[in-house]
């Protein structure tokens, strides 16, 4: 039987509940959102078959979950709430693959309050890919940049990191709760989610904090997942594998004391310092260099096949 | 030589100007904008190589700008006023590549006055896809909707119509200028953009208006794509090839009649009816079904080959 993009449409505007601040959902050639007064956050995060989910391993229903979850991530770093999302679909011309997409993503959106407010539905012979753009609003504590991190900062950490590729990088914990609640009471100087990797992720944040950074490597909380992986060293993999999707946060000392009395499953694994990124280990001092996912582009064209 | 992403995105943050309603650019896990008191528009459309375009053939500066061109149009398919763009890009590994993409995406930015605040650069082995989510803003006067159109309105199309995979699919014209100024000063009861074909998008606007329309043959501005073209006649190019990215409008007669004045290259198409979607040619009105492109969606399970 054959369904086409517009009756996939049709059926997924039925289920979309309303939402106050959308006035005009799907259906239309833009949604319309109401005004707001706080400072608008955007984020966009597109995931591909055979690169960031295994389509006939994992089904499209955990695709499209993972797809909303990372994009949810990106907002928990800079302490923001999510509001809407826009979807486009590059999808096998297959009803199940998009209706499961779409099944992934509902679910998530629901649970994170977050309206559907669009997309655009292709079909081609390519893997599947799922883009959404996710846009959110800032507490009235305004937004957490990267830029903040101070000289003498405390380096803290939601969760235990490493060997997510075991399954875990399918289901991330968006830390948008959490991040909200830190925000509200204490000083936050900087945060960021890790997704390409604590190394290489506290790069990002020593870039545009302009200071470095030394991390104690006996505190670095290491996933039973980076224990149980063959390769390289569980603390290798905790600071290089990525798709963890636990904060990383950057606080003066007295408010991450404080932090870490509440939260005790927390870790403070570092403190910035004046320049250079460092690995404290076994009492020796040594540099740290940046690793993790890093997409290349080399300058050999390669240009691709048309599908 | 090789060259990842991130150093990609060092280059593309130096060459992006600064907006006054931009607090935080590229570089941070969002952007951040100022609030606005006016009603935010959002769209998103993806282009693939070899469904969009060929990326082969027409090179990845107008494979870019495409992306950015056809998302325009949509905001002024609702009379919006072009503001912020994210983009996400599924990129074959080749820098010269990804540096035409954003150099095509930037031409038509600069162009048209809108700020690329964030983005998400991937690479992978499958064909180019990108995706860009368009924020803008509605006038004073609110946003033009597909639902407006009323029984008795003229039909007025802003060109000729038809035969657009000639190439001039790769380079439409989107008709921001166009639509703010025709909702300053008439009545603009319902409008859409001519993407699917005149005889799909129609039907949307009728859809969404709850009326019908009959259409009057030689009425219908050809272009003269169409009339080079091979297969179906000029005609049935005009109803459906889609991607002309002209505007349908649906005004009330006086307004219509008004606007003809001051526009006379646009054309009275035809009128709203009580229902049914209808062709008057040679005097005969024969029903006009929907037709153009949609998506292919078949409930045949045709998993994707991971790349």
């Amino acid at each position: 039987m054959m369904h086409g993009e517009f009756d996939y449409i049709a059926a997924i505007r039925r289920r979309i509940p309303s939402a106050p601040h959308v006035l005009v959902g799907p259906g239309d050639d833009c949604a319309v959102l109401a005004p707001s007064p706080r400072e608008q956050l955007v984020t966009v995060d597109a995931v591909m078959d055979g690169v960031d989910f295994i389509l006939n391993e994992c089904g499209p229903v955990a695709a499209g979950r993972k797809a909303m979850l990372v994009n949810l991530s990106d907002l928990a770093a800079m302490a923001g709430e999510p509001k809407s999302a826009v979807i486009a679909l590059c999808c096998p011309r297959s009803r199940e693959i998009a209706d499961g997409v779409f099944e992934g993503i509902h679910q998530v959106a629901r649970q994170y309050g977050t309206a559907i407010i669009g997309g655009d539905t292709n079909t081609w012979d390519g893997p599947l890919v799922i883009s959404i753009t996710l846009l959110g609003e800032v507490t009235g504590r305004g937004p957490v940049l990267r830029s903040g991190a101070k000289v003498g900062d405390w380096l803290i950490v939601t969760g235990p990191l490493g060997g997510s590729l075991r399954g875990r990088h399918l289901e991330p914990t968006p830390r948008i709760r959490e991040a909200i609640d830190v925000h509200a009471s204490y000083t936050l100087h900087a945060m960021i989610d890790l997704s390409d990797g604590l190394a290489q992720d506290l790069g990002h944040i020593l870039e545009e904090s302009h200071c470095g950074a030394e991390l104690i490597a006996e505190r670095i909380p290491i996933h039973a997942d980076a224990r149980a992986s063959s390769g390289p060293s569980p603390l290798d993999r905790a600071l290089g594998d990525g798709e963890d999707f636990e904060l990383l946060m950057a606080l003066p000392p007295d408010d991450a004391r404080r932090l870490l009395r509440d939260r005790p499953a927390w870790s403070h694994i570092g403190q910035c310092v004046e320049q250079g990124m460092w690995l404290i280990r076994d009492g020796r001092r040594e540099t740290l260099p940046p690793r993790g996912w890093e997409h290349e582009l080399t300058s050999d064209p390669n240009l691709s096949k048309p599908c």
